[in-house]
Parts: C-alpha cells; sequence; structure tokens
C-alpha cells in the first residue's frame, strides 16, 4: 500500500469519487504501478519485472504492464472498470502509436475501457522532479541522454546513442572504463588502482592467478577477464560501474568520474536554451544513486557558465501520475505536485 | 610466379634441389602461401581468403590453407612430395598445438609429409621484418598489440584485448572514434569535423535528412546512423578509420590520430626492456598502410625517450619463409633475409 499523506487542504476521509487513474513506469530492470485519485493520492501500489519493449520484445512487456495494473488495482481494492485514465512511461519513444493501441486493446479485454496514453520515460521522469512543463531531464542509467522539455513535449534530444556509440557518463561508459582500467594496470600499460582487485573479485578471478603468465606471456588473470567479458553480453560491463564511487582516493576512479561528469555535463549544455535556465530533473540509477556524480556535473555546467541546481527523481511514476490527471483537466501546481511525489514515496 | 631476383652470390639457373618449403600466412582477410627454396628463393605463390579460426572456425581455416598451398605448389609446378617443410603463421596462439595436428593430418592426405609448424601471426610478423630473433613488432590491423620477441619466441604481450576492453590505435578503435565524432557534431555536442559528410556518406545517408528532426526531436540523420550501425556487427565500424587520414587540416582527425599514435606508444613501452632498443617491426593495414600514424607513433615514442625505427612489412609471409628455412637449418642472415623479402615482392 501507498503512503496517504493528507491532500493540501483536505482531510483525510473515505474517496467519494469512484474514478481512479493508473500510472505505470516500465523500465528494463522493473516495473511500477500506482493506482491513485484525482487529488493525486496513491490508493495502491504494486511492482513486477522489467517491461522493456526493446530488450524484452512487445507481447512480454505488455503482459508485464498488465500483471502489474491488476495487482495494483487489487492493491486498491478497485475494480477495473473505475479506471478513467492509464499513463504507461517507457522507453522506445518511436513505437510509442503501434505500443499505445496495444495496450489500449490488451487492457479493454480486462475491463478497463480508458483513456490510454503511451509517454516517454525521459518525459515521464522530468515530469516525476518538477510540476512545470518545461525544462530539462538528465539521465544516466546503464545508458544517458539529455533531452529538452516544452511544454510537456520533447523539444531537443542529445546523446542516448547507446552504448557503442555514446551515452557518454552511462553506466556502461563508467564500467567499461573501469574494466579498462583494471586491465591497463596489469597489462603494464597504466598506473595501480584500486579497481583492479574488484573488478578480478568480481569475476571470481583468484588472485594466485594473478602472477602466472600463458603462452601470450600474459598474466593468467587478463586472459581469464578476457574470456569473462568477451563470454557475457557487452552491456553487462555496467555492473563494474560502481567500484568507481567506492575510493575517494583512487586516482582512476577520479579521473573517469570527472570525464563522465564532464560528458554529462555538455550533454546537458547541448539541449539547453538561453531563455529557459531550469529545472534540470536528474534519473536513472548512476546519477539518481551517486551524490558525488551530481556535484560532478553541477562543477562541470558552472565551469560552463551554468549554475543549476539537479532535482533527483528515482524513476517516472509521479511523473506519469502528473500526466495521467492532467489529460483529465486535474490542475497540477507545486503543491499538488509534491502531494502526489509524498503520497507515492515508499 | 613470385620475382625470382638473383640469390646472394649466386647466379640464375636451373634449380637443382628436389627440396621445397612452404609458408602460409593466413589472415583474418586474406591468405598467402609461398612456395621457396632452400635459399630463400618464391617460385610459386598463391592467394585465397580468409582463414582465421576464431572468426572463420577451424573447417573453414583449415581447407581454405591447403587450397592456398596447392594452388602455390600448382604455380611452382611443383609435386607435394617434394615439400620439406611447412610454417603455417596465423592468428589463435592459444590454438597452436591442436591446430597444428589438424593442419599436418589434412596436410598428409594431400601427399605432404612434412614438418609442419604453426605460428602466431605475430611472431611471423616479427621475422618478416628482421633477420634477428629478439626485438620487437607492434601491430595495428582491425585490432592492436604490441610483443616482445626474445629467440624467436614470445617473451611479453601488451594490449590486443579486443575491441571491447582495448586494441588502443587499432582500426576499430579510431573508427568508433570517426563515427563518433560525427555524431557529437550533428548532435550539437561537439565541433564541426570533416568527418561527418564522409560517415554520413559511407552509409549512404541522404544530406536531405540531415536537416530535418524526428519525434525525440534529433536529427533524422543520426537516428538513420544508429539504425545502421547497430544493425550491423560493431568491428564493421573498423571501415570508418580511414577517413580520419583524408583531411590533415580536420582538428577532430588530427585529435584522434594523435591519441591513437600516443596509445600504441604506451603499448610498445608496456613491452620494452631496457637492455633491447629493437628493431621494432609494424605491421597490420592501419600501421603498414599510414605513413603518417608511424610518423606519429615515432614521435611519442621520442617523447617517452625512446628513440625507434619502425621496420614496415606487409604481412607475416616473409617471416613463415625465414621460420621455415631456419627449422631446416638454414642460416638466415641479412643479407639472406633481404633475398627472401625481395623475393617475395609483388
Amino acid at each position: 500500500m501507498c503512503r496517504q499523506p493528507l491532500p493540501p487542504g483536505g482531510t483525510r476521509e473515505r474517496i467519494v469519487t469512484t474514478r481512479v487513474w493508473v500510472a505505470v513506469d516500465a523500465g528494463g530492470s522493473s516495473t511500477r504501478c500506482a493506482v491513485v485519485t484525482a487529488d493525486g493520492s496513491c490508493i495502491g501500489y504494486a511492482r513486477a519485472g522489467g517491461a522493456n519493449p526493446i530488450s524484452r520484445g512487445m507481447p512480454t512487456a505488455i503482459a508485464v504492464i498488465r500483471q502489474c495494473i491488476a495487482a495494483a488495482l487489487e492493491d486498491a481494492d478497485r475494480p477495473a472498470s473505475t479506471v478513467h485514465g492509464v499513463v504507461v512511461a517507457m522507453a522506445g519513444l518511436g513505437l510509442a502509436t503501434p505500443l499505445q493501441q496495444s495496450v489500449a486493446e490488451s487492457l479493454r479485454s480486462d475491463g478497463i475501457i480508458a483513456d490510454v496514453h503511451v509517454e516517454s520515460d525521459a518525459v515521464a521522469a522530468f515530469e516525476a522532479g518538477t510540476h512545470r512543463t518545461s525544462g530539462y531531464v538528465l539521465i544516466s542509467g546503464t545508458g544517458a541522454a539529455a533531452l529538452r522539455i516544452e511544454e510537456g513535449g520533447v523539444a531537443a534530444t542529445a546523446d542516448g546513442l547507446g552504448w557503442l556509440l555514446g551515452d557518454v557518463g552511462s553506466g556502461f561508459w563508467i564500467g567499461q572504463r573501469v574494466a579498462t582500467a583494471a586491465l591497463e594496470e596489469l597489462d603494464g600499460r597504466g598506473p595501480t588502482t584500486a579497481l583492479t582487485q574488484k573488478v578480478l573479485d568480481h569475476f571470481g578471478i583468484d588472485e594466485d592467478r594473478r602472477r602466472q603468465r600463458d603462452e601470450s606471456r600474459r598474466l593468467v588473470s587478463v586472459t581469464d577477464l578476457l574470456v569473462r567479458v568477451y563470454g557475457g553480453p557487452a552491456i553487462s560491463l555496467a555492473e563494474l560501474a560502481r567500484f568507481a564511487f567506492d575510493d575517494v582516493d583512487d586516482e582512476a576512479s577520479r579521473g573517469i568520474l570527472a570525464e563522465a561528469a564532464a560528458g554529462l555535463a555538455t550533454t546537458l549544455s547541448a539541449v539547453m536554451a538561453p531563455s529557459l535556465p531550469g529545472p534540470v530533473v536528474v534519473t536513472g540509477g548512476v546519477l539518481a544513486g551517486q551524490p558525488r556524480l551530481r556535484r560532478g556535473v553541477v562543477d562541470a555546467m558552472a565551469l560552463r557558465g551554468h549554475e543549476v541546481e539537479l532535482e533527483r527523481v528515482p524513476d517516472g511514476l509521479a511523473g506519469a501520475v502528473t500526466i495521467g490527471l492532467r489529460r483529465a483537466g486535474v490542475v497540477i501546481d507545486a503543491s499538488r505536485h509534491a502531494h502526489i511525489r509524498e503520497s507515492l514515496r515508499r
């Protein structure tokens, strides 16, 4: 169940309206669903697995979303027929129109006859962080991108080009540099770093094997690392990113994070318009979870002459609620927005 | 047919010895085979397709090698029974022993009852560039690595860690940066560069689409590029490397090549021993084909206090000949080595 703080100016009472709104934030690793009333109070909540239509396929994504909505409605003790509107925030903007039709059709078969709207996860993240309808969102999770939002729509995008061509400052980008720093030390091409032991431990590579050499006269631990990394999907290098935040005194880690922060600042600067100073909402596992990287971005922006404050959100769920209620004509001002966020906090 | 320059101190005459040696350089994109006499004169030559056992599989690699040997023996007008020794240079050092057995068995069924030796392509490249048995080889083709060779064997290896974790200064590494520079310009994150038009042309992306924007408010040409690059194998970014050499005045290109040269110098430095100043043999499509990158490496080594001269070889064929004759007891001094190289030139 959700927290149910008092709505602004209101008293806690049996909610009289039968109408509810459903908000879904469908992410790559988990999906969250909230059932809210017209004042933005959360009365039901559920979590499910990942529902990224690109990595998991459309049928799986839709099945996960339906399951998560059904669980949240059960938590709220509300029938499907009371749902007035549904907003699903997810990656894969180009898929919005066919996705919207597929989601709407499948929800109809679950008894939800309602306005269904599929929104970009980035726009939902932006609206999760502010009641304003224009500003910026900077994302660093597995990938990284910045968007300028104007009147609730995307006005510009920078980066988000994927692990092979961009995503500068993302979890993959940092993790790849963590692996590279470890290999450069083992290979005699780079300085000693605390990252090396962490990377070897992560892959379960025995300390004893560090000093032996194979027929290429490489350290066996280097060959072991190559086998482990190339044996898995490239994107799993993102799992190594957290090691860069472990040791503030490690020079290699500091260099990687300084470059990540500068890269994210460049990405954000690329979408900034002089007439719109903010707000800047930040999200994604790396930026939302690592205050040191956020400080680095603020400092790098200051060097570029932009004084920014970063508003951190864990995901786009509060934004999906905001978008759904606005579509129904509810005015979301600063205090209503704060109530939505507070009500979703867990 | 091969060139047949006069052997050192010799006169051209009908070769009396019936014994010949076969040398094969099996590369990723092509395989070369030479048939030589005991004095290192090439009397038969053939080319075939790629024979990398890792990318193409062992059965294909062996089939290509057999076919190439048969064609070279036909060119030399010599029967299989006259072959006294075979050296096959190829990538995949770890596979040497099983590969050697497989190659030897399959050649026996072709009537070649001879000493068969499989050698690392890097060692063969080294021996193609010098008659000495100790020194260094620096490779930049699709991948990049440096090796220290001592008494004809590998004493140390640096980099060669593949496109995801290293290969600094390789064709992939340069090509990825060429693509990134183009995307940074299109994305508003980087400066104007001559590389952008070359990359768009390479992928056949229409100039008209450069200025339109799609629903993410990205340039359509950016989305087109992403679709093209992610639709193919990552390694094909190496095809873009050549554009970095086109325009000496392009700042982005100069930056990429300076970083590539510095990276290759770091890799070479990692295997250098103070007691062994050289020789340094360079090979691979990028280093062998681009004098500007070689000059960059020499300059970057000088900054590190190492004055090096780079001896360029197109491939390891002359090295495979050298190794084969040495295995038969032939002394290969500087003049014999020069004769081998001259005889193979085409």
